[in-house]
């Protein structure tokens, strides 16, 4: 077997002269008066090599018999090409290899789709041949980036004194949160262990350890119904750190993210990272992710309207609701159609109505004009700042509703002006999440990070007066409209923890029930710490340029959460269920009569036959 | 919150006349006529921390009131101590802190065992509080090692081209190997995830997909009953790479322990590593990793005494046994009870006996000795070199079992006679494992490593002769008598893969329901390749002079597969079986009475009350 002494894709001029061994798939090939080119492809690249009966008969004979993805080995001598045949497109697109000996090491069947990027492929087909599909140049550099992109993140933290440690993944059930995978144990008959949702409980631990510095590429597993950014396993950059304040975790992140977008793309972060606070980016952006490639700011015009003749502006405003308004600048121009479709569009939100007005040849038009005063008119235009072509939006409802549809309003207004630049890296902090949510079904507060977020020291005292304006130390990082990454301080003292509890109408029994073990380790003289998790499937998805978190991961798992490739989850035989001290029921007794499980035993659930 | 400038155990006397914060806990106190010394411990170490009423009366009074464990930020100069108080055992013994300010971060109950080295605690104790077994400095200094070395594995191999990949933590169960923890599927009824013995199938599937160099930090699972060296998830560097031979493989690992053992532990590892074929392990070491910190090699003597009166050695001979000696240098002073406790010491390695021989005064002593004729007697002192003190140790058996005693007996002796070498590291490489064995019971060929591992070329004629003497391109690598890792090249050829599954035994139709889509994947021009996985917890445990797997794992599992500290596995309620169409069956029926599940929902298995 001849093995490869340079890769296809970094030969240069340089090695012209040289006798060379390559390995490698046949990317294409074409016979020109009995004379063969082949491309082949590694992962580095292509090179062309050329069989021609004046450098080997043989060699021609048995090239003549490769086809598409078959895998060579020739050995012949890098030559630069007669110029007249430079491909510009290749980077080896100067010489070629004339081959002296070559060996089929694999044929193969043809493939099911072309091995090359930009064809327009059915994903099933894609994942279902992963294998076929990651030979594509995209996919490989895709997997590369992600690759850099880890250890970028593990030497920087290593660089800043943070330990890796490895946390367990067959971990216990939580009572609060999504919904675990369990995992049945054989040597505890009825008991589960859970995969972890993430490491938050053994991070904290580690940092009642004393490790004062951690963090994790860690697997994390979420069995939740799947949108199409969502995965049922993914990874997060899992960091904790002991004795530092929110702005010190804050400004080292902002230089990990910096040392990221530098080594993996090349790309300049400039830092500080603008820094939002919760309520500003829903007041001014309707998210708390805005992306900020672009400005078009929300406007609250509550005060201006509250009074108004149009009847839904005064009632909501005199409800507690509020009026946030958008300029589209430029946006007059719209059709009909397109201004009809903004009510469909608000209700995809949750939104009530989307009032219009555009100005055309200096004129305000639009169904709720005729209901405006003068001086509303005008104040508006202040506000606004309304000019001849602008089309004013407005949103009447409760705040988060408001929010939500201004802030999508917002993103379809911006890429439909083109506002967007898409080679752009905005980052930005939200801050100062609020601590505690109302669940208008539980008719309590519930923790809106979760129950060990730290609150503001000033805030302390709004316990008892204001829960919900308590704000936390927790922050969210995000990119581009993404969120990317989020924390927060830790509650670690004592006194703290139990009003948080109190807060959330937990008694010192239900807490103990619930957190038991993670309680009792604080009661050992716990350090002030927090932490952040990046998610690096998202991460890498927009460093990659890509739109869809499975282009990021080597063997993802469909919407269903199904694996194509490997066709699970599938049947398991009854003695593996027997071993786990289990058995089906419900829907799962009536779908096993349509399926079989592999091997020879009986599939789980219909005894083996008796012999 | 007065947050650290500095670290407690890297201060120097540099830093003398500097203030300083630091942040640690109170490793103990002592009052001195009213002057209060406290070591305040940090992940760096120790620093003495100085209360005196000269310094601040109120950081005095405060100071006070701190206790072991408590969590401390304090503010103060760095001094020169008086050199008649300099403390030689600490690296920072000829300076403390005077303290000006104290904030007392937190309190700490009095923990179970003090926090230091050395202690004898009841290792139960240590796992159900293993947030304080973790701030012992020799547990900080064991995971600061384990973070280090699998840096240095990544750096390594990132350098030679391995891209790191993600695989599947819920994918497929197979029907061969250990037993497979599941996860029941809530969107597919009656269907299961694995979790991953090794990502054996994804890693080859990474070489069909043209990666050519892979590697993995992975966790995997195997749910068996455990040894004291086994854990059911456990963690391998796993390698594999395309278009190498076997022995470019051997080479570059080699580099990889050499940098391994330079970085962390600064231990040159001199190359290249011995490579020792499995048949010379077994007959002269009666081990497949045998430690070759010392000689004492096993010899056959089966030609010498096949025809002796000594039946059994007869015996065993005529029916294709083999009789093993060790000779136990200087051992023939041996107490009788010593003598006696060979035998059961056989026993243990499924030895029917061990004959044994003195050599005292000149004279040969034991049972068998009257049985020897003189021309035994002169060929077996020509053989083992034997001299007066000696004890001469015989195995007769099959020669695995033979092998086994022997091989342990060899172990035994090197340690009783301090022939082991404690500090040195010896790594050799066992090679050309067999490709099958005979599997008694299901009288058929079975592989010894995995279906798909690579036949030496020139024994691929054997597959219809001999199959029991086909050796495989498998290796494992040995160090100082432990496996810390193994591998093999891999089949890539489809007629070799035909003749292996026919070698064992599956039809056409078999090997496809087994292994469906990964011989598929196989039929698209799959390239020459080969990896290996090497045991990161053991490498740990080596490198670290631990003698349990459970100090390189921060939070390990007891072998009744327990996390003591979160109490996992434990019971779930009902309504979560209910989402995976699941129930409890046999054993866990009857065990579920004795238990509560967590939460105000009824246990899984006992019906919800009505309301």
């Amino acid at each position: 077997m001849m093995l490869k002494s340079h890769d296809c894709g970094t030969l240069t001029k340089e090695q012209v002269g040289e006798s060379v061994v390559l390995n490698g798939w046949v990317q294409g090939w074409r016979d020109f008066g009995g004379i063969l080119f082949i491309d082949l492809r590694d992962r580095t690249g292509i090179m062309q090599i050329v069989f021609n009966p004046a450098f080997s008969g043989q060699a021609l004979e048995i090239g003549n018999r490769a086809r598409n993805e078959y895998v060579l080995a020739v050995k012949g001598k890098v030559v630069q090409r007669d110029p007249v045949t430079f491909n510009p497109n290749l980077p080896t697109g100067e010489i070629e290899v004339q081959v002296q000996e070559v060996e089929i090491l694999n044929a193969s069947k043809t493939p099911p789709f072309p091995i090359e990027d930009g064809v327009e492929v059915d994903e099933a087909l894609r994942l279902k041949y992963r294998y076929l599909d990651l030979r594509r140049p995209e996919m490989q550099k895709t997997l590369l980036l992600r690759s850099k992109a880890t250890k970028v993140f593990r030497d920087f933290l290593d660089g800043n004194g943070f330990i890796e440690v490895e946390t367990p993944i067959l971990t216990k059930s939580t009572p609060e949160g999504a919904r675990d995978y369990l995992v049945p144990s054989r040597v505890h008959p009825g008991e589960f262990f859970a995969l972890p949702q993430s490491p938050q409980l053994f991070k904290q631990l580690l940092m009642v350890g004393g490790l004062e510095r951690y963090f994790q590429v860690a697997r994390c597993f979420r069995d939740e119904d799947l949108r199409a950014d969502r995965q049922p396993e993914f990874t997060q950059v899992d960091i904790e750190t002991s004795f530092l304040s929110q702005d010190q975790v804050l400004d080292m992140m902002e230089q990990l993210m910096v040392k990221l977008f530098r080594e993996t793309i090349g790309v300049e972060i400039p830092t500080p990272f603008q820094r939002l606070t919760y309520h500003d980016a829903i007041h001014k952006y309707g998210s708390d992710k805005p992306d900020l490639r672009f400005g078009l700011e929300i406007e609250d015009v509550t005060d201006i309207v509250k009074n108004s003749e149009v009847k839904v502006f005064a009632s909501v405003a005199s409800s507690g609701g509020v009026i946030k308004a958008l300029n589209a600048k430029g946006c007059a121009s719209w059709s009909r159609k397109e201004l009809d479709d903004l009510q469909p569009f608000a209700s995809r939100y949750g939104g009530k109505g989307l009032a219009w007005i555009t100005i055309k040849d200096g004129e305000w038009r639009g169904p709720i004009v005729k209901f405006l005063k003068p001086e509303e008119i005008d104040a508006l235009t202040a506000k606004l700042g309304v000019e001849e072509g602008d089309l004013l939006c407005f949103s009447a409802d409760k705040l988060k509703t408001a929010a939500d549809v201004m802030g999508n309003l917002r993103l379809k207004v911006g890429r439909d002006l083109g506002l967007i630049d898409d080679s752009a890296y905005k980052f930005l902090w939200v801050v100062d999440f609020p601590l505690l949510g109302w669940d208008e079904d539980a008719k309590r507060w519930v923790a809106e990070h979760h129950p060990f977020t730290r609150p503001h020291d000033e805030d302390l005292s709004l316990f008892e007066s204001d829960p919900g304006a308590i704000r936390a130390q927790a922050y969210d990082i995000v990119l581009n409209g993404y969120e990317v990454g989020g924390g927060s301080m830790r509650i670690f003292r004592r006194e703290v923890q139990e009003q948080m509890f109190r807060a959330l109408g937990f008694s010192p029994e239900e807490a103990k029930e619930k957190f038991g073990f993670f309680l009792d380790a604080f009661e050992y003289g716990t350090p002030p710490h927090g932490g952040i998790a990046f998610g690096l499937d998202r991460l890498v998805m927009l460093l990659a340029g890509r739109s869809n978190l499975r282009e990021t991961i080597a063997f993802p798992k469909t919407a269903s959460a199904t694996d194509l490739l490997t066709d699970a989850p599938s049947p398991v035989v009854e003695r593996q269920l027997e071993d786990l001290h289990i058995r089906l029921s419900g829907k799962a007794l009536a779908s096993q009569a349509k399926q079989a499980a592999p091997g020879e035993q009986a599939p789980a659930g219909q005894p083996a036959v008796q012999a």
